[in-house]
């Protein structure tokens, strides 16, 4: 019989639409070392992506030795838990309109199990293993960035559904009717208003309704992180957007508690850094429409992962 | 060592506002003897009631033997999986703004496993374990009644939650504005439009509104029934009720599959029972609410057991 002998290290990948990030990673969730690729390289062949992607975690891997690394989580658009492929992400050319069979290729090339799963899961992931749910079993990971993704955990288990694909709580309907229109084809998304976008997309309007005075009125471009700034420095505007924001989510979250009763609801991502700004208006509107015995009890609080760590350390928590 | 034996029976004992449902259930879901007590006896004295409950399953049970019995699985208003307590059941007078500790009191005076769930975790464990569900890992059960219950199957497990109170879809928000004061306290819950009783308001509603001749018209009280009953006559206003109903159910449940992403969604109870006449306005709603991937992926069906029978197999199913 061989010994057994605990693996020390982890690889995660973060695949996003420019970069590939790739991190080497140990059980505290320190990153030993990390690099970045081009994730257009290869253009439309993703075989040659997959060979420099490959070939980078050798190279990395090299000093602490492949042999000491337990396997690989990958996070990517589209990417299907169950079937290990990348699914037509319009992001990323070489999976553009077609399926890649992402973790099989790894996983043959570098003799070692690979995961996939998309980015919000992936932090749920993260955050459960080295981050503000450690110890949860039942939470919800909310990212807010160019778009609202989501990771649901029930039991300690990420929801994957009958066909890898669940948690896309950023697509429920958060506006009836007239609702605005959002990347996905549908109107009233709760992505269209509380994604880091739909943020500026706010501004904009609420700018163009009336005369009232606002720092934004001066910036030639509005970002999420303009209006975040005008509301630290008390721009009345700004702090309106982010408590409309804010209710928007709450009364969203309230749907979601409904569903699984989660201990927390967890935020990522830029927009989550505006700490009470946002979270103030979430807590009363979620519990402004909660069923008596969830309100007050459920916690909304900020990922506790560095943002610049967090897309490597939640894709290396899949390969634990 | 003790042979292995199977046990060849469990019981199922469903708790109604009125009546208790007890029935000896066998592996396929063959109710063999079954009988029915008064849910309020013993008043507002639990320990009272909880003795009746015991000594009819002893009764019950007789013939085929205590020792042959697998276990008991209650399903009751507000009872909760984890604690096994029935938590401020307001239909209930022995259990009204108390904790009752239901399973385990039958439990120790049995010598028996007890489970117990509230009604739609029980239905949706029955669908699977006998019914329209079998061979299913991921379902949401859907219980149009005198309110709308729902459980939520990931994984081939009813969904708890943190607290043991997740599934509470009859609440989540279908109308965000002006909605209709629903029974919990809030406003514009699904269950306020899509309940037997919120069908029945949406007739008496739309009567008012209009000198649109109607069957429904010469009613001196209106039920959901006489809807479903006019509506099979061709009555266009009832018609219309359903389409309605249908629709917003149908957008809600297209918020439900992204979050768990399903293989079907199961309706039972009385108003599942119109058939094409509520289904086809949900599917076609759901559809045109749904994210591309999942677009005619999802099935709408309806439960498989006779409604006579499915409190009790469903509470049975518990206990295997």
């Amino acid at each position: 019989m061989e010994p057994i002998v605990e693996k020390l290290y982890v690889v995660g990948v973060d695949i996003g639409g420019q970069t590939t990030k790739i991190g080497v990673v140990d059980r505290r969730g320190n990153i030993l070392d990390q690099t970045v690729i081009n994730s257009k390289y290869g253009a439309n062949d993703a075989g040659l992506f997959m060979e420099s992607l490959c070939q980078t975690v050798r190279e990395l891997s090299a000093e602490l030795g492949l042999e000491n690394v337990k396997g690989v989580g990958i996070g990517a658009p589209n990417a299907n838990y169950y079937t290990g492929m990348i699914e037509d992400a319009a992001n990323l050319e070489w999976a553009k309109g077609v399926s890649v069979p992402l973790a099989q290729t790894v996983s043959s090339r570098l003799g070692l199990p690979v995961k996939i799963t998309n980015d919000a899961n992936a932090a749920a992931m993260g955050e459960m293993t080295y981050g503000a749910a450690r110890g949860m079993k039942n939470f919800i990971m909310i990212t807010l960035g160019t778009g609202v993704g989501s990771g649901i955990v029930i039991n300690g288990d990420v929801v994957y559904g009958h066909d890898g694909f669940a948690g896309e709580l950023g697509h429920t309907c958060a506006v009836r009717n007239n609702g605005r229109l959002c990347n996905c084809g549908k109107y009233g998304c709760l992505e269209a208003y509380t994604s880091a976008v739909g943020v500026a997309r706010t501004a904009r309007e609420w700018l163009d309704m009336s005369d009232e005075p606002s720092l934004l009125r001066s910036l030639p471009e509005i970002t999420s992180k303009d209006v975040y700034e005008a509301a630290v420095q008390g721009d009345k505007l700004s702090i309106r957007i982010f408590e409309y924001t804010g209710r928007m989510l709450g009364r969203s979250f309230a749907d979601f508690v409904a569903f699984s009763a989660p201990e927390a609801i967890i935020l990522f991502g830029g927009l989550a850094r505006a700490g009470e700004l946002l979270i103030r208006p979430i807590r009363e509107e979620m519990n402004a429409n909660l069923l008596s015995y969830w309100k007050n009890k459920v916690a909304i609080i900020q990922s506790a992962l560095k943002e610049s760590d967090a897309a490597i350390l939640g894709a290396s928590a899949l390969a634990w």
